[in-house]
């Protein structure tokens, strides 16, 4: 059976997205990107994040959404921002038909790099070689990738694919 | 000129709302309540409080919208939650032609009851008479309503009506 997986990585500055399916076999990325709202007024840059990720649900209609737990921020100011990044993009998916699913970054790392402890660039790298992707994905699209790849992990369905296969790669 | 606002209180337990009008001589209240979701799961929390806004802005049509300024949380974990459920309801009221402002709550306790460091029953008691209610409003709205009129009270329109005239107060 194939699974829809988005994985989302919100943050107030940029937000990550990244859609694969996954068959039991083999994940291969469908769709991925960033949207960046640094330059937009506040209240704007949450209704930004929010039509953005409104319109790759209503695109790749995924059933399974994977974000991080959020549990912790680097102060309350960071948190607030953070929290509120969050909340826009889940309502945007939280209308559709959608399972959501949370991993904590240490979950991620380990399923996608195997070691909970890992770098930024480890996790870009993984999950380059993972979706046999042409180039390292940003690192607020791999970030969302490696979401989606860990809750494909956890379905029981190998993620790690070795060899490079016929994939589609196209960008919203 | 008839302006419409709408005050939020947004909370990751119960967020209050509240709906005036104010035509340069006297502020009533058109709506309010309370939209509680302690009980819910998570992120059905973010869904039922945007739904819940949204209903709100689809049904008013205001035109104004009054926020607290989010600068302070108790600490990190209270910043996230209360940050997601502040970015659910500006997203259901963004997409809308609005205009947002941000009151700190000392500005509100200010212009509602005069003092900036008033407690809360003070400030539900000042918006009942201000508004000319047959009873105190719950916290939430009452801080809701507070907002909206704060926000009165800086277009330079007097919110503060002191005789009971012809009022409409349906609950939605």
């Amino acid at each position: 059976m194939r699974h829809r997986i988005l994985g989302i990585d919100p943050g107030s500055r940029t937000t990550g997205f990244g859609v694969i399916d996954t068959d039991g076999s083999r994940s291969v990325r469908i769709a991925g990107g960033c949207i960046r709202v640094a330059q937009l007024p506040w209240p704007q840059r949450l209704r930004r994040l929010f039509d953005g990720i409104a319109q790759v649900a209503a695109e790749y209609r995924p059933r399974e959404l994977a974000v991080e737990q959020l549990i912790f921020a680097r102060d309350v100011t960071a948190a607030l921002k953070l929290g509120q990044a969050r909340g826009a993009v889940l309502c945007a998916v939280l209308g559709e038909d959608i399972q959501v699913h949370e991993y904590s970054p240490k979950a991620v790392k380990l399923a996608v790099v195997g070691t909970g402890g890992a770098e930024k660039a480890q996790v870009q790298h993984m999950v380059r070689l993972l979706l046999s992707l042409p180039e390292t994905p940003p690192e607020d699209e791999a970030d969302a990738l490696a979401l989606a790849l860990c809750h494909a992990h956890s379905l029981g369905i190998p993620a790690r694919r070795r060899a490079a296969a016929s994939w589609r790669d196209f960008r919203p």
